[in-house]
């Protein structure tokens, strides 16, 4: 088994020169993240991913959280793990100091995250549920409540879960029957069953704090009619010790393709009696708490495509340089290490270009967040935000799209020994497998996209990013040299493509949505390339002004060449998904249901 | 779970309208085969998978294969099914009628397969292997050879295995170094360990017929010392009866992804004094008779590809169907079925257009291997030949990614449940993921396609293809409306696609064979693609017949959409993939492999 090191110095030069670190560290508050500072944490970070997350990675998988008794088991080695990521301080990485947290930048958190979701994408999701549930209470609890939870959940010694889906109400929350009764002394009793709890038990830590959605008796019907409540595993006292056991609990955990070690819980909450639960915020607006908690859990899940996509590549890389198998296709005197076969190679550079193009793109995002906080210019905050808005379901969409398609060339280098699950590469396969559907499936990330995020506005927000595509490629343009001439050619035809299609999406969207809808995968698929491709671009841009300012750290070559690689093999596919969502709609719909 | 149905409808259009049954019956031999004959044959064949095979495929792959004291036991249900499979006559359907065999075309054979295929993939690889191995025993071995093991062979009372693979020689046989040492007698003794034996043991036969590849103690290095030996499990007396246990033993069995309930072994020949085998064929010619057998075990695999994505198709299209969740995007008074939703049916069109694609293309190749062995004149025989060898890495290849694509969108149209195995969708992507590797990875595929296939005869046989698909497109352009249209101009730019593609192979193989081998796997997809739209386009030209003449039976609007949607959404990737074999070698090979 190959081990797992932080790609650091592509890490820290996507944050440098594409993300802008020095203009989130100048930001209000983030004055203590000075580029050598951050330079520390994801140091520390990447030993902690490496020395204490990824051994369990495989056994966990094995082994599997086991469900018993109303509880459940962690696989050997998560509770000790989790003691240590808690005593290291990584949960509150980004969380508010006010309770605790170190109240880095996202931009930050979203490298130091990449560590945890490579190494070990099962264990990652339990803080990845608690970070939500913090930020709902962060935005939307009472004085109380954050006094009363935030602490402990900031510190990591409590974990939070959040309980959204019914076996009736997955990706439509209007279907939501989970009743909360109003009691006497202002609480509420909560009955119903939730399922696809991730972390909804587990023995890691001492209390688990429940975000549960949920209708008030006079609710009315719909999305309307949802409350956010918090329903405690253990009733915490005055003092902050920790009471009665509420009548929350896990009655099983699902039997997964891949997240072994992740428990997935069908909750029963007031089977007997009736778990005791707190309104947070206001009564029936509990789903548009949870929207707004999304964005951050959508790009959360976004990163694991790439964190997946990182993991399978190393391993495949490993594997690649070790295993020798067959002649040079030109001709050699012995069998060559595969890594020389010209098929090798391409999947190998599919799989290094893509995670960066990857990284460069979700990196970026998260310093657009950064800025959106925290920026003093209002106008400039409220541009970062719309660039946010409009980004995240293509960060979540065509990342774990990605890190699924990398997952499965991980696989395909490894030959034989790729299918035999001792290996390994096999698991990231099934881990990567519910990226994209969790959080919204990608059709409902794409939905999201050409709806609220396009046509809503009239393709305003994407008409800005292809002016800022537009600006990349008249710099690629001024560069010499056949690698340059292929990016930009790519990058030509890739912001034609968006323009194209976008134009499409916004102008007919009010006219035949059911025909525009077909085309919003495809068009998802599509701004992930072109956007990915315009990072790459820069990040060869970039590199080729430290190579003529004498730089010969050969980074900077390989970049251009990855860069190249991708707008070569993988930006070739634009102009082709343009035309399926501008033509593609009507021969989607001519079946009648009745045909299939 | 869902049922699966056998798709007579289709595998009988395909078989008449598309391979040309009626032409496939008038050759010598096949009289037999009358389509009133075929229907029936198939309809028996629907009925097996649907009530014998289907039932125990869940159960298989969680029960799994099991091993214990060098011996496996199948789960529950398979020695069952295997004596009704044998019972009914399947095994030998396609086989010689000297031997007990029934003798009917390659083209019947390869609709009933996919129904074993699409039922149970894990119990149709027994018989996939024991046909393997009647071939080569059918062609290189002996007559007594032939009258000690093909009876039953053909019967399926005894099994056959192919053991070709060691640790250090996979994909690559020039390194194999199992021994055999020659006795006094005329026999050997083989010694050596083989890996990835696919049932090299199991409870469902009598006897299991070992094909194995050895060295003889003064062969020649590399694949022109490599001998084939026949080394049965049991050894079999002079009268037909079975005699001692034979020194070959499976030692243990792999842990994988997929296929669960074939077992993959290690197989050890001579720990205990030496397997007795006997050579088949002449010496150091072993690896030409694999090679031979290869065609037709590589057809089966790109079989399977088709078959796994009817199923995954057939399975969603039934949770599609039922599953309510969300309103129509347009707009609904309630939640709807999850069909109405664009992107689901999006998903469903590639799916179902694509297997419609892959059937087309398998059964063409089938039906052209028919008229290749047994067509009157040479001329039509070399022909076909040609043709069958140009589209064997096709249907292998194209089929298998594609089939794995499917099963993916079949996990997806599943959303969450998708992902919990009791769905059963998870089981057909793991069962996939193996096709795509074994009996020659797509890479090996690719690169026998444009090396052997393409560059060694200049092209010829793909110019070829290339007239009958101008043909074809000729007869589009002469349609009217706009479903012909787009047809027509896909399958216009997919010609000049493969055209430049293959005419750039053609010339620059021997110019730059490293980049051109980059290349390999995008133009396999853009031939698998493109072959499989020109199949399409000619369904949708046999259903605008029908319908002028008459025919108001729904399935033929449905073929035409379907070619359409195909032609409109899969074939789009034609340029770009074009473009990616023209001019992506470079960039792919521009890195050190010190750089990885």
């Amino acid at each position: 088994m190959s081990i797992y090191f932080a790609p650091y110095k592509d890490m820290l030069f996507v944050m440098r020169e594409l993300a802008g670190l020095d203009k989130v560290s100048a930001l209000p508050g983030f004055e203590d993240a000075t580029p050598d500072t951050v330079e520390v944490i994801l140091d520390e970070a990447g030993k902690f991913a490496t020395e204490v997350l990824a051994p369990i990675n495989a056994s966990g998988d094995e082994e599997g959280a086991r469900w018993a008794d109303k509880a459940v088991t962690m696989p050997k080695g998560f509770k000790e793990a989790y003691q240590q990521f808690v005593e290291a301080g990584w949960n509150g990485v980004a969380c508010n100091p006010e309770h605790g947290g170190q109240g880095l930048p996202k931009l930050v958190a979203a490298a130091v995250q990449e560590t945890w979701k490579s190494s070990n994408m099962a264990f990652s999701l339990c803080p990845l549920l608690t970070l939500g549930a913090i930020e709902a209470l962060e935005l939307y609890g009472s004085p109380e409540q954050k006094d009363m939870y935030l602490p402990n959940m900031i510190q990591g010694t409590w974990t939070g879960t959040m309980n959204l889906t019914e076996p009736q109400a997955g990706s439509d929350l209007a279907a939501v029957r989970t009743r909360a009764v109003p009691q006497a002394d202002g609480t509420y009793r909560v009955f119903g069953q939730k399922i696809f709890i991730t972390y909804g038990d587990h023995d890691m830590a001492e209390n688990i704090v429940h975000l549960v959605l949920a209708r008030l008796p006079d609710a009315p019907e719909g999305v309307k009619g949802i409350s956010l409540f918090v329903v405690p595993k253990f009733m915490v006292n005055a003092d902050g010790s920790l009471g009665e056991r509420n009548d929350a609990y896990c009655v099983s955990i699902e039997h997964k393709l891949g997240i072994h070690a992740s428990p997935t819980c069908v909750m029963a909450f007031g089977d007997n009696g009736g778990a005791k639960g707190f309104l947070v915020g206001k009564e029936n607006e509990g789903l548009k708490y949870m929207f707004v908690m999304m964005n951050a859990a959508r790009y959360a899940v976004g990163l694991e495509g790439l964190a997946i996509g990182e993991r399978a590549y190393q391993k495949a890389v490993a594997y690649a340089r070790e295993r020798v198998q067959g002649r040079a296709i030109e001709g050699s005197p012995a069998p060559v290490a595969i890594v020389r076969h010209p098929d090798i190679r391409r999947m190998l550079m599919v799989m290094r270009s893509s995670v960066e193009a990857m990284r460069g793109l979700a990196y970026t995002v998260a310093a657009a967040h950064d800025a959106a906080v925290r920026h003093p210019d209002p106008e400039e905050r409220k541009r970062n935000q719309a660039f946010v808005d409009l980004m995240i379901p293509v960060v979540k969409g065509w990342l774990t799209e990605t890190g699924n398609e990398i997952a499965y060339l991980g696989v395909q280098v490894h030959g034989g020994m790729g299918f035999v699950e001792e290996t390994g590469a096999a698991q990231f396969m099934r881990d990567a497998r519910i990226t994209t559907i969790y959080e919204g499936t990608t059709g409902i990330q794409a939905n999201d996209l050409i709806g609220r995020k396009i046509a809503r506005e009239g393709g305003a927000t994407l008409k800005a990013v292809i002016g800022l595509i537009h600006g990349t490629l008249a710099e690629v343009q001024k560069q010499s040299g056949a690698d340059f001439a292929a990016i930009g050619s790519a990058l030509g035809r890739g912001v034609a493509a968006i323009t194209e299609a976008g134009t499409y999406i916004a102008t007919q969207y009010g006219q035949d949505v059911r025909a525009v809808a077909v085309g919003a995968v495809p068009f998802l698929r599509l701004m992930g390339i072109v956007c990915g491709g315009w990072q790459m671009a820069r990040a060869a841009l970039v590199a080729q002004e430290k190579i003529a300012a004498g730089d010969t750290d050969p980074f900077y070559p390989a970049k251009i060449a990855t860069a190249r690689f991708f707008a070569d093999h993988v930006m070739a596919a634009a102009s082709g998904l343009a035309q399926v969502v501008t033509q593609g709609g009507a021969s989607a719909l001519a079946l009648h249901e009745e045909m299939f």
